[in-house]
């Protein structure tokens, strides 16, 4: 690594990369992102080759950890820069960081592999609801993902931040609208919905993979999500609670899914 | 209601209020806690004798929900305080308020009923899944609660929050262990624990009701909760992903819970 140090909030690759951490379009538009935090640093030394810079705070090298990642990174050609603490406090993704935050190259969006299961985020626009989903789906087996432009960018910084690492285990499927993304993949779809349809439990399944669509916090889905509905899935809760939050509720769908879909291989395959 | 206006950060009200939303600790002991938004607003008109005090920012009365909410509370002799904008912003719970919050009692704690499940949390210390974890739980029927000291207080600010309105529909049983809980209860104790035991989707169920046990984000259960365990339950999961978060392994539990009690349920009345 190229070690420096910058200390002038004026300097150009400070003022770059507070812009990719304030404004989520300039990390579209440049297809680069920051990760923030010692887990994503770990997470990304198996996919190295993303890392463009590494910033620290000064002295964070006396973190085992975080020297430990700085050791695994000797290698590469990329610069690390040390920055004095109240600058990297200005410009840290998060309060109370342990010092040290990446800035990566977003991998490119993959193509569709009809064969597996595919989320579809409509207008889920919490970036900590968007990163537990991915988190929780990819627990679940799930690796493809897209999501219409009204959801928060799978790659922002909160995004990433709060899937923990589970970006790097996933497929990014570029499509301009759930039409589209239905008509290419021919998968069943999906689409969960508070104010009624078929309960989860009683959806018939087979073997082919589907398109589950989950929507907004507020609003649920969207009419033009409900179009492409082959059904509308709802989860039966206590009365009591007007709706769970869209996190949980794609949770408690997609390990349903799982849950047959385990039963139903090892029936197969007994 | 009794309107009244402070401008003073000086003011014994404001001052106390302070208190009230920075420590948690004064909230236990004072046996009060702040309600804050419209949402939580909205659910306390059914629990009006909760209500001490209520905070509204200057001109909070244009917003119409609030102005609906405030004509309700109209017979209620509690104060209603409006604050000028930069007091109430440096005093609020959350940045970017609607402009309303109530102090509000706690309701005293409630003695056991051994016929239904209890969730005890031990050690949860995130108030944010404290609060994802009721609302989840309640949605799945479940209304008993307990936690270890160790975990963030049900009744704190932020717990409230974010589990937007379940507060009021639940039972918070006060124990000083998980031992005593189990001793007193009698249930049989399910501790989920992501390195091993028993999946829980082979779980054996009958029709007694169950204890549980959900740990801390980082380490798990503790050795003296899993000393409790009739069963420990572990979700199946992808193993590219290390753990699911406490609130969604939570959430899965216990909607898989709901979904074998709603099928006996039918097999029984069939």
């Amino acid at each position: 690594m190229k070690w420096m140090k910058i200390s002038s909030a004026a300097n150009s690759t400070v003022k770059g990369i507070k812009k990719l951490i304030t404004h989520t379009r300039v990390c579209r538009e440049e297809g680069r992102t920051i990760a923030e935090g010692i887990h994503l640093a770990k997470e990304l030394l198996n996919r190295n080759e993303l890392i463009q810079k590494v910033f620290l705070r000064e002295g964070a090298t006396k973190n085992s950890e975080i020297s430990a990642i700085l050791h695994s990174l000797d290698s590469l050609s990329v610069p690390c820069i040390e920055l004095p603490n109240s600058l990297f406090n200005e410009i840290s993704p998060v309060e109370n960081s342990t010092g040290i935050f990446c800035e990566i190259l977003i991998p490119d969006n993959t193509y569709l592999n009809p064969c597996e299961d595919i989320v579809y985020l409509d207008g889920v626009q919490d970036p900590g609801n968007v990163g537990t989903i991915l988190r929780a789906a990819l627990a679940s087996g799930v690796k493809y993902f897209a999501a219409s432009i009204s959801s928060a960018y799978f790659w922002s910084p909160k995004v990433l931040r709060s899937a923990m690492g589970a970006h790097f285990q996933c497929h990014f499927v570029q499509v301009d609208t759930l039409k589209k993304l239905k008509q290419q993949s021919r998968l069943r779809c999906l689409v969960a919905d508070a104010r009624g349809g078929k309960s989860l439990y009683e959806l018939t399944w087979d073997k082919s993979p589907v398109l589950w669509v989950f929507g907004s916090e507020g609003q649920g889905v969207s009419d033009d999500a409900l179009q492409q509905a082959d059904s509308r899935v709802f989860i039966p809760i206590n009365p009591q609670v007007e709706s769970l939050n869209v996190a949980m509720a794609a949770t408690v769908c997609l390990f349903e899914r799982k849950r047959i879909k385990d039963c139903c291989s090892e029936i197969s395959t007994n």
